[in-house]
């Protein structure tokens, strides 16, 4: 019998992270939920609902890991597709908590190609998207909910875009409630795929994987599901463009003045609301999620020394 | 009228710290408190109790921030005796709160000195020191109290020994109540006074300010009032001594699992329970302290690079 759920966010008063500014900034970190990023919530649900008694998808990143770990909890069995490339690391945290990691070369086959494939061969497997999931986008709701219960005053929520996953979470929850609740999205300017999909007011994709060190942004496009979503008239209530360089500086000033260790893509929120503050001069509450904490410590070092 | 209040402690589980071990690891981490550490508890039980308008001590490190920070709070005036060596970024972060960081050679004068002379300028002074002070001890045993109500099954708690100031103050939340917990202390071993002390039952002092990267325990020696409180019958309930290498293991350890960025004397704890796991193999749980989270970026990298 499981009983490890997800965790509750961890909420951080981030006042001083713009100096002499009106911003009443707070943070939402899921850096300490359960595998450090947000996708255990969607994870365990998928392996908690679905019948099958195999999951299988293609993650490089905190889904794999969350998802294996989320099906060794519920007695299923887990593939996680990945580049043959992944950093040793990461495949070794998939397969730690017991899951298959199918490493693939991606120049003789897609990720989606090869999921196909093995879903082809097991009659009895579930095939996820760390995004365009209808189980990942209700567990990512649980985030808006708890938001929401705990800042009644909350006029923005402003969370990284990349597959559009978290966010599509966070509007389905803002739905549910009566209040006027903007969802923002922050997307690295260098895959800005969403900023893009909305100006013209159609799904657009990349036509290569973005170059950004936001690496869990690094998605071609809006998930199908999540364009529905994010698009609708209660949908995203705007998206913010981020350089790295401006996400850089965010790790950084979360390091120096939260003490805050978060991985370059959950930096993507408090580096939309550092470099654009009158944006969100109101006086009321905004809400920034930091979505994980997974970060390579020389990557991280390098952050730290500004290279 | 000061709104802002000591924030309560964050508590982290730590399962899965310490491979295959019977350990119920949880940490109470202070790193997200005003000031980035636990230092403001007491800091704040001084600037609001005592009578005098002005407030002094000597301090090159957390205490000195977060007394400047809570004496802006109280609206008294605060200065901080530091050495003119002191980091620039120490310096200035004191005098962000307005306090004044009086700059001494201490070649020509001790620290306690120019306490001493400046205090004898000013009758409306209260001279408070780090660990040595009734206020600070009672600031810090709130974090013990926090403690022993979310934990109810705690048998050790775990915390770093410089001056006693932290430790006495959990032994005094621990004496007022009715449940056996233990109290256990963790010394740098390059500056075991307090191990020594125990070991032949009276106050040691070392020679030397000690050279360790735990830089919040350098201190000379237990408080007087700590040494009191720490040797009773009551009292700390044993001294694990750590070296700086084992330090270094747990800030990565912290932040490759747990995503936690700590100081090196923050994680003392941490590394006296894993370094000695059979120790606390008794299925109840071990609370850890993390006692801060200030640590210089170039330090921090250098230390995630295994320098």
């Amino acid at each position: 019998m499981n009983t490890i759920e997800p965790r509750p966010t961890t909420f951080l008063d981030a006042t001083g992270l713009i100096p002499r500014s009106e911003v009443k900034l707070v943070i939402a970190t899921e850096t300490f939920q359960h595998t450090g990023s947000f996708k255990f919530r969607a994870a365990y649900q998928v392996a908690m609902n679905v019948p099958q008694s195999h999951v299988i998808a293609a993650s490089s990143g905190n889904f794999g890991q969350a998802l294996a770990f989320a099906c060794r909890l519920f007695g299923k069995r887990c593939t996680v597709v990945m580049p043959n490339t992944s950093a040793q690391v990461k495949v070794d945290a998939v397969r730690s908590y017991g899951a298959e990691a199918d490493l693939i070369d991606t120049k003789a086959i897609t990720r989606e190609a090869r999921v196909a494939e093995l879903a082809a061969i097991d009659p009895d497997i579930y095939v996820s998207s760390a995004f365009d999931d209808p189980w990942v986008i209700s567990g990512n709701s649980t985030l808006g909910v708890e938001i929401m219960e705990r800042y009644p005053d909350v006029e923005n929520i402003v969370a990284p875009v990349g597959g559009g996953g978290l966010t599509s979470g966070l509007v389905l929850a803002v739905s549910g409630d009566n209040r006027p609740v903007n969802v923002i999205g922050a997307e690295p300017k260098a895959g800005n795929d969403a900023a893009r999909s909305f100006r013209e007011g159609r799904l657009v994709t990349n036509d290569f994987e973005p170059d950004t060190i936001a690496d869990g942004a690094r998605t071609k496009s809006l998930g199908k599901r999540n364009w529905e979503i994010l698009h609708s008239e209660t949908g995203l209530q705007g998206i913010v463009e981020v350089t790295d360089d401006e996400i850089r500086e965010a790790v950084r000033a979360l390091f120096l003045r939260l003490n805050l260790k978060v991985e370059p893509t959950g930096a993507l929120a408090v580096a939309a609301v550092m470099a654009n503050p009158e944006r969100f001069m109101t006086g009321r509450t905004v809400c920034c999620v930091v979505s994980g904490g997974n970060v390579d410590p020389a990557v991280y070092a390098q952050i730290l020394l500004g290279n």
